[in-house]
């Protein structure tokens, strides 16, 4: 393939309609000083030639948006291997295919790094709000994109999020929900499997599972902590397993987890709901293709993205609005969870 | 949350260091007609305002390219639940790390809608080049873009692509030797489930997994068509595994499909692998949670992902690249594949 030619540019189309390049700007943002016969001979030789104003000028003219941004501060081999965040983005540009914008997306690896580029896709007009994700505690990105005035939505607790509006589970009331069905069918042993514990949500997470265990009078639960991929749920499955006190029922902080979990089950040939029951959380498809079908707190992840990007739509509008929950995960049972079998 | 203010403007910059907004554009375009002192001064203040020269200048004065694009034309609950498009996206991330580039993001309805997009994007200065995917036979996509004089890598056989260089994988070599491999255990009836034929890839590989039959002498496999959604999957399997001459052998074309079908066989009390062999394609970390864990055609997405991006970064810089195949699946036996259980 032959090296890209020049592309067209306002020049040209200011030589091809025989007008000035003040013309064309004229023309294209609505203005006053060219006549209605000119604007309109303007804009077909624009059309044939292909040329549309550049899309900073675009945006600045018409404040229209036609991107959004996304910073994934995860390493990229992990991404690939978790549902969330795709059908998270698929929710996402489900919304933004009706507005006709596209989603700029990246993975950073520092939340410095994350504040930079947000500071630079801001500033250079790259993107007109964007969506901050994997709040922390005291997060240090809410300082500088408040200085910014970035229109932006985080996904996290109000707790979390500095003023910015949010949209967010509540994870708390979930978690309470979960283990209480787990103490409902009888068991005693509970334990969870969940992800890093500088994430705010996750720490919400296990604050929630102590306080209901404690609340249920049930001994302080295992509480194993992973990076959320499969091979740490499979390893902190085996070694839950393997402890003098095995637990009855593991709750996990996502989907793939649990199926290694029920994978590492099988292979221990510990039945699965018989001696050990499994709930999982997030619930994507790959909850029904096993057996038995996992049990799951579930979450309708693409409604989640789609709410995130509707709410950025009214920011970016200049709507003042309150954060909002989304839909709490609720309980979803399937073959993975049963009473646990006797004592002998 | 306050509306966003103003941004900062080249009109501010030039105000505040005392020059005109002319200076100010000479001097980041380092082009003459400013002193040494001025320009330092002028990039004192931008920076001090924290002012960027808009990134549609900026690429066309200095050939930076921050930005490649991406649409993919798959509903949007569909590519949420397939791991391969979150692994060929993450390694494509890899690599615009390194470049400080971000990829822009869109799921199309149709082929149609991503042609007017691409032109769009790239006319309006969105993207400095863009990777094609799915392609089909007689790609309508392929001469649009060339009229654009876009650059592009596309993912596909060069059979497919039209002149266009692209990255790709050998599948019928590697749907060869999936064959050779089951048959050599001593399967003699071997199913398929794969893609939708429209897809060039899918074509290709259900081409050579009939022709591969023939060449065994072994009756023609019974071949099953999909989404490459796991329920299709599972449906798939169940119909096969309910048919007269039910297979000893089943390969797939993802992971998805494979774990379904591994579900499918247990809920029906199928052995796998002693009953049923399962072959699983792309080789997400899902084939080693699963008990038997699954055998697969594996293929490293994410370094395809980067390959394909480095191609494209290859094109923009203006070299004539030619296409270039990226590792070829091989076959990674586990416990999902074993010889058939004697005929009684």
């Amino acid at each position: 393939m032959s090296a890209p030619t020049e592309r067209i540019t306002i020049k040209d189309v200011a030589a091809a309609a025989g007008v000035s390049k003040g013309a064309v700007s004229l023309a294209f943002n609505h203005k006053p000083g060219v006549s209605e016969a000119t604007r309109e001979r303007i804009f077909a030789v624009a059309r044939q030639l292909g040329w549309a104003p550049n899309s900073s000028a675009r945006s600045l003219s018409r404040q229209a948006v036609d991107t959004i941004g996304l910073a994934i501060c995860r390493p990229a081999k992990l991404l690939g291997l978790e549902p969330f965040y795709m059908e998270f983005i698929s929710g996402i540009e489900s919304v933004l295919a009706e507005r006709d914008c596209s989603l700029l997306l990246r993975l950073v690896g520092s939340l410095e790094e994350e504040i930079q580029l947000q500071e630079r896709w801001w500033r250079q007009r790259q993107i007109g709000g964007s969506i901050v994700v994997d709040l922390r505690e005291a997060d240090p990105r809410i300082e500088p994109l408040r200085g910014l005035k970035l229109p932006a939505v985080t996904v996290g607790h109000p707790s979390l999020t500095g003023g910015f509006p949010s949209v967010w589970t509540d994870d708390a009331t979930a978690v309470g929900e979960a283990v209480r069905y787990l103490a409902a069918l009888g068991h005693r042993r509970i334990a969870r499997v969940g992800g890093p514990t500088d994430l705010g949500h996750s720490a919400i997470r296990a604050d929630a599972f102590q306080s209901t265990m404690r609340e249920l009078g049930l001994d302080g639960g295992q509480h194993m902590e992973t990076d959320f991929s499969g091979e740490e749920g499979a390893r902190a499955t085996r070694s839950l397993l393997l402890s003098a006190h095995r637990p009855t029922a593991v709750l996990y902080d996502n989907d793939i987890m649990a199926v290694a979990g029920l994978g590492v089950a099988t292979e221990m040939g510990i039945a699965v709901p018989d001696e050990l029951s499994l709930l999982a959380w997030d619930d994507s498809q790959l909850c029904r293709l096993t057996h038995p079908t996992l049990s799951a707190m579930s979450h309708d992840v693409h409604t989640f993205g789609a709410k995130v990007a509707q709410a950025l739509f009214q920011v970016i509008a200049g709507d003042d609005i309150a954060s909002r929950p989304a839909a709490t995960p609720r309980l979803v049972p399937r073959g993975s969870t049963a009473p646990p079998r006797p004592e002998r």
